[in-house]
C-alpha cells in the first residue's frame, strides 16, 4: 500500500480563493484515488494489486467546492495553498473514506420473509418452499396486493437505514412485479424513496428475475413482453438506467438472456446479469461478451468465465452476504478472480429471501473473513469498483478532485477495523455533495 | 413452541397492591420462562426441544416490582388482576426479551489486534504470526505496560457499546496477565468499568489462559504459581467469581487443567475449560467430571464429549464469531449436540485476536445460519441456557417472576427478525433492574 504525501488539486485558483468546505483533522484519508498510477490503470476498474491500495493519506484534510471534491493532501500541504474555507469541518482524528456505493440490492419490498428462514434452517429446501408458495413468488403476490404508500413508506424506513450504514449510492432493482405496471410501480417508488432520503440512486429494471406464475407455461412470451412491452414503456418515462437478467438454466437461458440483453442496449439500458449463481452456465462469460457493466453472484463460475471476465472491462460484483445468509458452504472464488485480473466489487444483494443484510460494513468482514480479501481489497470493491459496476466511476467511489464529496467520517482511526469488528456500524457521519446527511 | 396464554405472577397481593412498572402493548414478549415444564424440567438448562420454546406470549404486559418481574401474562387478563402501577412504559407493539447473557468474554485489552487480522488474511498461519510475537502473548505485552486509568477508559468504552447491543450480564475473563499482578488488575477493571456501565458482570480468573514466556521452560512450575499464589490471592480479594483453564495439548494438558480445576473447586471458584478447540482432547468430558459449570468453544468436540455432556449439567457454551472472524471451515457439532441432549449456549467470546464481534445479535445470525440453530434456540442459548453456563440461573436469562427485570426492547415485531437481518443492532432499549439504561 503506498500512501499520497502531496496535494492532489483539480484548480489551484479555486483553492486559493478558498473552498466552501474544508474538512481537517483526518487521522487516515482513504482517498481511493491512484494519483501516480499510469493514465491506462486509471482508465478502468481496478485490478490485481491495483485493489489492494486505499489511496491513503495520513493527517490528511480534504477541500469540497460546489458539492465536488475540489483537493486533498497533507493537511499543512493542504492549508499552505487554500483560501479561507466558508466552513471547517474537524474529523477528530478519524478516517475519512468515500461513501460506500452498493451496486446490487432488491432494496423494494413488502413482508420480510423470517418464516422461509426459518423453515431452510428446520431444513426445507429452496425447492419445498419454493414449492409452497415461497421464494420470489412469494414477494411478488404480496408487492402486487400492496398500496404505493404502504410501499413507499417501507422503502423510505429500509433506505433511511442503509444510509445510515454508509451507503451514500444504491442500486435498486425492480423484479417483484414482473409485470408492466408492477415493475413499474417499483422503479417509481424506488426513486421516489431514494430521493426522501437523500440517497444517490441507480434504477435497475429486473423484469427478467422470474417468470410470473401466468406465464409459466409459455415462457417465451414472457421474454416478448419483457422486450417488446415492459424495457420499452420503462424507458420510455425515464424509469430505469440499467435492466438485469437472472441468467440461469432453471431461469433464463443463455439465449433469451442474450435477447433481452440487444434489446436493452438497443434501447440504451447498462446492464448487469445475475449469473452462475446455481450452476456454471456461461452467464459471466456472455455478460463480458455482450458489454454488461457486471456480472453478479457468481459463486459457481467456471475457469472459461474467469477468463471472459479478466479480459473485459466487465465488473463482478460479489454477493457473500447472500452466501452467508443461505449457510452456504462454497463463496464466490474471489481470490482466483483477483489474482486472475479480474475486476472485483462487492454488494449486499439486500432482499427478504435469500439476503436480509442491509449493512456494507458486514458485507465486508463477511468478504475478508470468507473470501480472504485484505481490508484494503473490501474497502476498494465497496468504492471504487462499485461505482465502476454501475458506470458511475466518474461521479462517485472515490475522493479524486472532480468527484461528488459523497464521504463517510468513521469511528475509527484505521481503516481496517471496519471490517475487524463485524456487526457493528463504524459510521459517524455520512456526508453527500459536501452536505452532512447523518450524524450519529 | 408452545404460547403461554394466561398470567403467571409471583405474589397476586402485590401484584393487586399496584406494582412499580407496567411494561404494556407488548407485541411478543419472550418470557424464556417455562410454566408449563414439568418441574424436573425446571431444574436444569434447556435441552433438545426445550431449546426451541422462547415461552412466548403475544400482546403481553409484564409488571415489575423492586427491580424483579411481579408477573406477565396477556395484556387484558394482567390488567384485570393488577393495581394502578406507579409507572406505565409502552413498547409500542413491539418484542420484548430477557438482555442477553454473554458468559465468555475477554473484554479487557489494550490495543486491537487488526495488524493481525490482516496478516492472517494474507496467508500468515497461527504459528508464524505466534513466533513473530503476536497471539496471545502480544496483548499480555500490552496489558502489563498499560495503565490501570488508560486500561479502564477503554473498557469502559467497550461495555458501554456492549450494552447498546443489548448485553445487561456479561463474563469477563482476565488472561492477559499472566502474573498475580496483572491478573487482579484485570478483574478490578473488568468489576469497575461494569459498574460504571451498568452492566451486571461475572469475573473469571483465566490466568491458565497461556503459559507466559517467562515461565515457557518450567511450564509445571507455573500451574502451580496460578494454584498456590494467583488463585488463592485473588480469591482472597474477592476479585473474581469463576476460573478458567485453556485445556489444549500446546498449552495446558488434561492433567494440569485437572489439578487447577480441583483447586479452585477447594477456594470456592466455579469453573469453566476451553474445551477441545484445536483437537479432540477430553477437554469437555474432563469439564464435566469434574463439575464445571461449562465447556467452551468444542469446534472439534468428539462423541465421547458429546455424551459426557449430554449427560451432566455442563452447558457447552458455542463461540460461533470465533469461527467466523479466523475464517474456519468447521463450527462446532450444535445440530448433534442439541440432538444429543447436549445443553446449548453461545457467547460472543470478544477479545482482540481470534473474535472482535461484541454483538449478540451477530452471533445469533451466525448461529442460526453456519450451526442451523433455529432462532428460538439462539434467543433461548443467548438468555436462559447462557445463564445457566454462569451459574446464575435463579437471577437472569428468563423473565420467570422473581427474576431480575432486566429486559430489551426490540424494534421488530417478530423475534425471528433478530437473526434475520444481520448486521443489525435490533435493540431500542436496555433496562436493568426494571431501570432503563439505554433509549435509542
Amino acid at each position: 500500500m503506498t500512501s499520497i504525501d502531496r496535494v492532489i488539486c483539480g484548480n489551484d485558483d479555486a483553492l486559493a480563493a478558498g473552498p466552501d468546505l474544508l474538512v481537517r483533522n483526518i487521522g487516515q484519508l482513504c482517498t481511493l484515488d491512484a494519483p501516480d498510477a499510469p493514465d491506462a490503470a486509471r482508465a478502468g476498474p481496478r485490478r490485481g494489486a491495483g485493489l489492494d491500495d486505499p489511496g491513503s493519506v495520513g493527517g490528511a484534510a480534504l477541500a469540497v467546492h460546489g458539492g465536488r471534491v475540489l483537493a486533498y493532501g497533507p493537511q499543512a500541504a493542504l492549508l499552505a495553498r487554500c483560501g479561507a474555507p466558508r466552513a471547517v469541518h474537524d474529523a477528530g482524528g478519524r478516517c475519512v473514506v468515500p461513501g460506500w456505493v452498493d451496486p446490487h440490492t432488491h432494496a423494494v419490498f413488502g413482508r420480510t420473509r423470517q418464516d422461509e428462514y426459518e423453515r431452510r434452517l428446520r431444513g426445507e429446501t429452496y425447492l419445498q418452499i419454493a414449492a409452497a408458495g415461497g421464494g420470489i413468488q412469494s414477494s411478488v403476490r404480496d408487492l402486487r396486493g400492496r398500496s404505493d404508500d404502504d410501499l413507499r413508506e417501507l422503502t423510505v424506513a429500509r433506505l433511511r437505514e442503509i444510509l445510515e450504514y454508509g451507503t451514500t449510492t444504491i442500486e435498486i432493482k425492480s423484479g417483484y412485479g414482473l409485470s408492466y405496471h408492477d415493475e413499474a410501480r417499483m422503479l417509481r417508488i424506488a426513486g421516489d424513496a431514494a430521493a426522501a432520503v437523500g440517497l444517490r440512486v441507480v434504477r435497475t429494471c429486473l423484469a427478467a428475475h422470474e417468470v410470473p406464475t401466468e406465464y409459466r407455461d409459455r415462457r417465451d412470451d414472457y421474454v416478448r413482453l419483457v422486450c417488446d412491452e415492459i424495457l420499452p414503456r420503462i424507458v420510455d418515462e425515464g424509469l430505469a438506467e440499467r435492466l438485469d437478467v437472472f441468467c440461469e438454466p432453471s431461469v433464463f437461458d443463455l439465449e433469451q438472456t442474450a435477447t433481452i440483453l440487444r434489446r436493452g442496449r438497443e434501447l440504451g439500458l447498462r446492464a448487469a446479469v445475475h449469473a452462475d449463481e446455481l450452476e456454471p452456465f456461461g452467464g459471466a462469460a456472455l455478460a463480458a461478451r455482450l458489454g454488461a457493466d457486471s456480472a453478479d453472484h457468481l459463486i459457481r463460475i467456471d475457469d472459461a468465465g474467469i477468463a471472459a471476465l479478466a479480459g473485459s472491462p466487465t465488473v463482478a460484483v460479489l454477493l457473500p452476504g447472500t452466501v452467508f445468509s443461505l449457510g452456504l458452504r462454497g463463496y464466490a472464488p474471489a481470490r482466483t478472480m483477483i489474482e486472475a485480473g479480474v475486476a472485483v466489487a462487492l454488494a449486499t444483494d439486500f432482499n427478504p429471501g435469500s439476503c436480509p443484510i442491509a449493512s456494507v460494513p458486514l458485507i465486508q468482514s463477511i468478504a475478508c473473513t470468507q473470501m480472504r480479501l485484505t481490508p484494503a481489497e473490501a474497502l476498494a470493491a465497496c468504492t471504487v469498483n462499485a461505482a465502476w459496476a454501475l458506470g458511475l466511476q466518474d461521479e462517485v467511489g472515490s475522493l479524486a478532485p472532480g468527484r461528488a464529496a459523497d464521504f463517510l467520517v468513521l469511528d475509527v482511526d484505521d481503516v481496517r477495523l471496519v471490517p475487524y469488528h463485524a456487526g457493528r456500524n463504524p459510521v459517524r457521519e455520512v456526508w453527500r455533495d459536501g452536505r452532512r446527511l447523518v450524524a450519529r
